[in-house]
């Protein structure tokens, strides 16, 4: 293993990777799309976010998306992620209508507004009923 | 039926009473809680948030407990809530291990410091592992 | 009475249905804009927010309106909510200088950032002065 | 006039105290309390926060206040803020049934835990109904 | 000096002014953007914003203009202020590298989303490595 | 390196504690306040936030600090976070008058509660002037 910007990774960094390519985010296009600005900060979201947060075995794929997507709509403002997030909720085993279910029990904690947000980008983004 | 202040209350006020109980919440102590500043307000909760929101069964109370505390610790400030929360979601079936991981997954998309304010109410009102 | 998905709605739904009329929004268009995802949530919303929240009778509309815009000028990233919010608040008597007044007004408690965005949607959406 | 630290002051920050002694915030206290970290501050949010924005007369003072209810409650963490607004409110002429169906009317834009958080501290600070 | 809309301003207004310059940010086209909706907030902002808190000598304009990149990124939904600041920045002596650098140290402390809205406005905005 | 757990630690942990009692944070300290609810956490943000991310050398120490001192005071809420971070700060070489000034200059973009919120903590907890 070495640090940074070489061509190995850290196993975690590696495990991290497998976790998005299961809910279908590609972990080197997120590095891809960061390196313009920064070397380091797209590896850091692969080995940190995915391998040592999201990648741990202690909660199951699916609870930890539809809770993203909840943490997503409550920040507001995040409707690009929300988008690659409603995919990868998917792909982790969540169906439409649990998906939708999540957004709605989000207006009695945060607010209608931010769910009417999500719920527009939901309504592009998943397949339909 | 009537619409409030009456002996009677709506079938959609009575299931949200007994989610409410399911979850280990007085739906009684809510609106007694309420009922010096508003006679109604409390009612609503019950009514709406938990008979008409939390009550659907498109999605099954553990989840939708953990993506509560999601939403609690992203809000922040919100430590009297998640603490009535921490105790529903464990209610709701979800372990103490689930609970932890649930908080420290919000850390990648909300911050490390409503993180560890979340994480302090959780050591007091979780149960030793 | 029946709970939902029927052709009869509840007493609070119909008043519900008034108060957003009388804002000029229109509660068939917000059930059918959240219908292909959830037949149920755009009524919880016109039965619950306008009926059983926006439409009680302790705090005039106009207030309660000038209210709105303040709320959602704070939380940000709720740009098309304003604009049907800004429509409404003149429905509900509010002048022009009015609602320019309580969107500066928000720049000493949230800061200039979020009303600059919603001073920007107020000069597409209000009539000339 | 002179920019600080002397003791003639502006007649903005004069109109700004006296907006403040209307809504029963004593101007001199919030220098004083501010003082010992920062000797303009205080001047700074009596001449511009009261001076030259909610000193106005675009909007009534009763209106502005409900309008600052519903920021703090939206902001949420903002309990002692919210206890000297509470009582400012009242004083710009707000009744204490207006004061609460402002603060119940922001759960529908902000969620419920927020409207808790707000009318906890409304319990203690609003006269009995 | 005299209060509003006339000819002269305050000498703190002339400051802040220079200020504003000074970052590349032109006050009269900000104050001239406003004016359609309300004479006097431009000022309020070139005076109070940038004259009697920006434009203070106890903290460089460097190190501000590195925490407002901060603050824009942790509030949210503010890309065209983030825009605007990213190139004052630039002006108050920031790097390229110090600016990616400060953007991705958010992410710490209020989560990736946020600091991947900043970075996308960043890319844009910021000359090339 | 072994990936947790266990006596060795990562290279970049070691960084990240160094990087943490530079700024008079004690790493053990952290890891033993999480480590009763999870074993792993304390050290992802020993390893990650400080070692791969505050203590990258791109941006000084100070700033930084001055920065999380601005988010931390726009998320609201986080007294206990903003009580560590401003004896931090001091640490790495900011003034008193430098943090103060900070601290204030958050008001133009976050409003003035957050920030009387903030300066209430660095009454208590900054050395007199």
């Amino acid at each position: 293993m070495t640090e940074t910007g070489t061509a190995t990774v850290s196993e975690r960094e590696q495990h991290g990777a497998e976790v998005m390519r299961t809910l279908g985010i590609d972990p080197n296009a997120v590095i891809a799309g960061v390196a313009p600005l920064d070397e380091r900060f797209g590896h850091t979201i692969v080995e940190y976010i995915f391998g040592d947060i999201v990648g741990r075995p202690e909660l199951d794929l699916r609870t930890r998306q539809l809770a993203t997507l909840a943490i997503l709509t409550t920040l507001g403002g995040c409707e690009p992620q929300l988008e690659t997030h409603l995919r990868a909720t998917l792909r982790a085993g969540a169906t439409r209508a649990e998906i939708v279910a999540l957004l709605t029990h989000v207006a009695a904690y945060a607010g209608i507004p931010k769910v009417m947000n999500a719920l527009g980008v939901a309504k592009r983004v998943l397949p339909p009923a």
